[in-house]
C-alpha cells in the first residue's frame, strides 16, 4: 500500500485551487442524455446501448486531459494521468456511471463528475501530481441488471471471481461477460487489485440519507460503511377457517408476521437507524383460511458491529412476545453478514481536514455498500459525501443541486 | 315447499323419545374409522377411499332401518323412510361426512349422526311419521379437494350448474365426476330440488365458536348465516433501497399493509365478529429494496348486511388513514359478496321451542357457510349448533363431548 501520509502535506500549487461549479454541472447533464427518462431520472444499465455511450464520452473526456485508459477484463475504466512518480501505483477517484432502472442523475454519476472535475482543475493548473491520478468508471455498481451490486469493484478487490463477475446473468438471460463484449468494453488489462493495483482510492457520493438536510452541512466525512445483517423469518401458525375460528383462538401468522413489522419500523426510528422488513409472503394462498405460514426477510443496518448486536438481540427479545401473544412460532435464519468496515484513518483525516475548510465537521457511517467498501479491503479508501434533497435517492426524484459545490 | 306450520303440532307419541346417546357416540366413533389419523384427527376428502367406505356404511346403516336410497349425478345420498303421505317431498335431516385434510370427527359427521340416531329413535318407536324423512349425506361440503365449499347441496339447490359441480379439479388433476365414477357414487337421481324435492332441511353443526362455551348452553338456535364479504386489497407504495432511504422518507408498502392486519384484527375483536386478513404477498421479492407493492385479501365476516356495510365504511376510513401516514395508494377491488341468509322463521320457531326444552335460549348467525344456507334458497330450513371445544374446527383437536346430547 502507498503512504498515504504525504496525502496531508500537499504542497503551496494546490492551496489555490477551485473547482467550476458551472463547468462541473454542465458536464454532468450533458452526459445524462445517455439513459435519461422522460421524468428528469436515469435509466442506464450495466452495459446497455447508453451504458456505452457514455462510457465512450468518458474516455473523450479524460482523454482531452492528458489520461491514458486503461480497460479490464470486467470493463472497469482506468483514466490515468502521470504523475512524477509513475512506478507508484495510481491514487483513485472513482463511482460508476450506471444506474437503477427508475434511477437519478446523482447515484455514482456525482463521484464520476467530481473525479473528472479534479482532474480538470489538476490540468488546468499544470500541476503533476506525486503519484498518477486514476479517474474510474467502476462497472455495474448497481447491481440492477447484474446482480450483485458493487460487481466490478468486488472482482477487482478479490471479493468475486472474474468466471463469477462475467456469469452473472440479467433477466433477459444474457451475461455480464457477453455484454462487455458486445458494447466493446472487455478490456485486457486482469481485473485484479494485484496486477492492477492502486495506493488509495477516494469516492465522492450523494448521502442517501438526511443527516447532512438536517445539519445544514453540504458535505460529511464518512468514516466507514454500516453493519448489515439479513434474515429470514419463517412464522408458523395454525391454517384454520377464517369463518370457524374466533379471533381469541386463532394462530395466525399473518398478524405475528404484522407484528413483526410494526415493531421492526418502530424499532428503527427510535434508534435512528434502518431496518426494513423487505418481502413478506403468506401460505396458504386461500381467501377462507387463517394463514398457517408467513415468510419475512428483514434488512438490518447499524453504525457497528455493537449496535447490530443490540438491535438483533432486542428483535429477538420482542419476537418472543410475538410468538407468545399470537401463539406462533418463529425461525430466525441468517442470510447474510457484513460487518461494519472502517475506513483507513489517515485517509479519513484528510477528507476531514478538507472538509473542515467548508466549515463542515458532520461524520457518519454509509448505510449502503458502495465501490468503496470493497477498494477499502485493498488499499486506504476515503468518502465524501455529498447532501442531497430529502434523501431520495434510486428514484428520478434524487437531486444535489449544484450550488452544493461552490 | 311444504306445509311447515304442522312441525310445531307433533302427536303425543313423540312427546317421550329420547336419543340414545351412547349408541350414537359408538356409531359416531366407529364410522370414524375411515379416514382416521394417527393425531385423533380426520381425513376424509370427498371421492377419495375413505368417502366410498364411509358411504358405503351409511347406505348400510339407514337401509336397518327401512330407507331406501336414492343417490343423485352429485353423489348427494337420500336416505329415505317412508312416511304417512308418500306424495309429500320428504322432510330432509342432513349434513356432511367429508372433511378437511386436517379435520376433525364432528364437522359435518356429527350432524349425519344426529339424522341417524332420530332415524333409529323414531324406528324404534315404531313411529310413521307424516311426511317420509330424508337422512342426507351431501357431497363436498368442506371443498377441501373440489373447490368451492358446499358443492353437492349448491348444484341440488341451482347455485351451480351440474357441469360446474363434474368439472371441480383437484390438485392431482381429477374431476369430481371422475372421482364420483370411481368410488361408484355417481348417482342417476337428478341432482335438483325440482326434480328431487325436499319439503325442509335441518341440520345440526359444531357451533365453530365460543358463544355457546361461554354462554354454558348445550345448543343454540341458528337464525341464519352471517355477511360475508371478500376483497382484494392492492397497496402501492415506492419500491426503494432499504439502506438508502431514510425511515421517514418512506413508501414502504409492506408497513401499510402490516398496519392493515392489525386495523383488521382490531376492529373484529372490538366487534366481536370474525374479519381476516387471509393472504398477503410483496413486490418485489428482493431482500435491500422496500416492498413497492402488496397484496392482501380480507375476508370479512358480520351477523347482518347493516353490521357488515358500518364494518366496511369503518375500515375504508381508517384505510384513508393509514395511506396518508405511510405514503402509499390503496385499491379496494370486490371479489365476493354474500348477504346475510335469514333462515324460515316458522322453522327457527321449531328449534326454539326444542332448545328451550333444553334450557337453551341462545340464538346466533352462523359465522360460515353450512349445506343449509343452499337449501334455505329453496326449502324452509333450520340449523341448530352444538357447543364444542373452544371453538376449534377443521383441526384434530376438534371436539365435541358425547354428554351434549344426554
Amino acid at each position: 500500500m502507498g503512504d498515504v501520509g504525504t496525502l496531508n502535506q500537499l504542497g503551496p500549487e494546490y492551496k489555490s485551487l477551485k473547482i467550476n461549479p458551472s463547468r462541473f454541472n454542465d458536464a454532468l447533464q450533458y452526459s445524462c442524455q445517455w439513459g435519461a427518462t422522460d421524468d428528469g431520472g436515469m435509466n442506464r444499465l450495466s452495459g446497455n446501448d447508453d451504458d456505452k455511450a457514455v462510457r465512450d464520452w468518458f474516455i473523450a473526456e479524460t482523454a482531452k486531459h492528458g489520461c491514458s485508459h486503461k480497460v479490464d477484463t470486467m470493463g472497469n475504466i482506468f483514466a490515468i494521468r502521470p504523475g512524477q512518480n509513475n512506478d507508484l501505483p495510481p491514487i483513485g477517484l472513482g463511482s460508476h456511471l450506471d444506474t437503477q432502472p427508475t434511477g437519478g442523475r446523482y447515484d455514482g454519476i456525482l463521484g464520476v463528475h467530481c473525479a473528472l472535475e479534479v482532474l480538470r482543475v489538476i490540468d488546468e493548473a499544470g500541476i503533476t501530481t506525486y503519484a498518477p491520478l486514476a479517474i474510474i468508471n467502476w462497472t455495474n455498481e448497481e447491481g440492477a441488471r447484474f446482480p450483485p451490486a458493487m460487481l466490478g469493484s468486488g472482482v477487482w478487490a478479490g471479493q468475486y471471481t472474474l468466471d463469477h463477475g462475467h456469469s452473472r446473468e440479467s433477466v433477459e438471460g444474457v451475461s455480464m461477460a457477453q455484454e462487455l463484449e458486445r458494447i466493446g468494453y472487455m478490456g485486457k488489462v486482469p481485473c485484479s487489485s494485484e496486477q492492477n493495483p492502486l495506493s488509495a482510492h477516494f469516492e465522492v457520493h450523494i448521502e442517501q440519507g438526511t443527516i447532512l438536510e438536517k445539519e445544514i452541512q453540504p458535505v460529511g466525512v464518512v468514516k466507514g460503511a454500516q453493519s448489515v445483517r439479513w434474515f429470514r423469518l419463517v412464522v408458523s401458525g395454525r391454517a384454520q377457517h377464517t369463518g370457524g375460528t374466533p379471533m381469541e383462538k386463532r394462530c395466525d401468522a399473518i398478524l405475528a408476521a404484522a407484528k413483526v413489522v410494526i415493531l421492526v419500523h418502530q424499532e428503527a426510528t427510535d434508534r435512528g437507524i434502518r431496518a426494513t422488513v423487505s418481502t413478506i409472503k403468506s401460505d396458504p394462498q386461500s381467501m377462507n383460511t387463517i394463514a398457517g405460514k408467513a415468510e419475512l426477510s428483514l434488512d438490518l443496518r447499524a453504525p457497528s458491529d455493537a449496535d447490530m448486536d443490540d438491535l438483533e438481540a432486542s428483535l429477538r427479545q420482542s419476537f418472543e412476545k410475538i410468538q407468545a401473544e399470537t401463539r406462533t412460532k418463529f425461525e430466525m435464519l441468517p442470510v447474510w453478514n457484513s460487518p461494519a468496515e472502517f475506513f483507513d484513518e489517515s485517509m479519513v483525516e484528510c477528507v476531514r481536514q478538507s472538509a473542515k475548510e467548508l466549515g463542515s465537521s458532520v461524520e457518519m457511517m454509509s448505510f449502503i455498500g458502495h465501490d468503496s467498501v470493497y477498494t477499502s479491503k485493498i488499499v486506504p479508501t476515503a468518502m465524501i459525501f455529498a447532501r442531497c434533497r430529502d434523501g431520495i435517492s434510486h428514484s428520478p426524484d434524487e437531486y444535489t443541486s449544484p450550488e452544493e459545490y461552490l
